[in-house]
């Protein structure tokens, strides 16, 4: 297999450390690792409901309702200041340890990002991590208004870097976003963190590692 | 605001308790409430995302699949005969105590099941519920090979019982689905058994019960 001629990189969970939100929760809940995995959970399910029923709002909105959701849930109460700023922990995200001198190492290779986030919330997320001149797209869903794993959201990456997606390397930490980016035609890396198994979605990823300053080596990049 | 010409009702969580498929997990695992709460929580997920990639299997194969993930994400073991009779308990599900007096009493107008099941597992549920000939129509989303919220997946309805949605009643146990349904143009009854928050999907349901048999009284109907 010859190595992929761009990289294209999912941004939460992948890049930037969503669970980075936790601190932020203590103002509300002793138990911010609850709250945290109901958020994201809930946003995830509402990005994949919304697409369905063809009521596309941004990130941002959805991140928010999902947020607002999780604390009725649990049986929280939460200001609006509150809510606000635990939706602010999502512009100042943190990158993973090994993310910035992985992609330095990679910048031989152009590079992108292919994430549901807003544009703006993406922009604050590479400006807070410290990325900023690394990516040579940072492509949003907002510009075709629909969410991940929709075929017409992988098919911005190769609009945007002029290659056949089969000649592009789409790296993820979400197991059905590999999924997805893999059934589009993608060549595809699960950042498997954590050692979990593949999603049962009939579609595997070409390769697997757990961290991603392994991809290079694993792809036959320099 | 009139009585409505006919209800649709979801199948899986609003007349059958998928649920009573935990006994059979104590075969292979001390907390079947794990198991099953991860079987179920696969099986929406999967649903979703195959609707969205574009890549329908019916709902048989996606509950086998989620159940296979669950299995091994919980870290069990289960020969293929263990997880056949898992999937067995499918075709037999219970129905929630109040199904069977409240459809009697509701005889009088049309009544139907819209589902993501397949047609098989649907002729199963109904027929080992004892409720073989209360429904006028029992709607399989394999009939347009998606799943629900999509808008093709209720457009089912109106299509069946040759009425406006907006003068059929809608009912699901399930807040994203009342949310789908709502979204494409039915009332909508939300049967609420677990006291939950609404989904924040921007769209709310326009009854909302704790048990099926309060249906009639709060529409209208005898």
């Amino acid at each position: 297999m010859p190595a992929p001629r761009a990289l294209i990189f999912d941004a939460y969970g992948t890049l930037f450390d969503v669970h980075s939100v936790i601190e932020a929760g203590r103002a509300i809940t002793g138990d911010p690792q609850a709250l945290s995995t109901l958020w994201r959970q809930k946003q995830l399910e509402y990005t994949w409901l919304r697409a369905l029923m063809g009521r596309y709002e941004d990130f941002w909105a959805v991140t928010e309702q999902a947020l607002r959701f999780a604390v009725r849930r649990l049986g929280l109460g939460a200001t609006d200041a509150q809510v606000a700023a635990l939706m602010q922990a999502y512009l100042s995200l943190a990158a993973f340890p090994e993310v910035r001198a992985t992609l330095a190492r990679l910048a031989g290779t152009p590079l992108g990002i292919l994430s549901n986030g807003s544009p703006r919330m993406l922009a604050a997320a590479v400006e807070s991590s410290g990325l900023a001149g690394t990516f040579r797209h940072v492509l949003s869903v907002d510009a075709v208004k629909t969410y991940k794993p929709s075929p017409r959201v992988y098919d911005l990456g190769p609009r945007a870097f002029g290659l056949p997606a089969a000649e592009i390397l789409f790296v993820s930490s979400n197991a059905w976003d590999v999924a997805g980016a893999k059934a589009y035609g993608y060549l595809t890396c699960w950042c498997n963190r954590l050692g979990a198994p593949m999603e049962g979605l009939g579609v595997g990823a070409d390769h697997e590692v757990e961290r991603l300053d392994q991809i290079a080596a694993r792809v036959g990049l320099p």
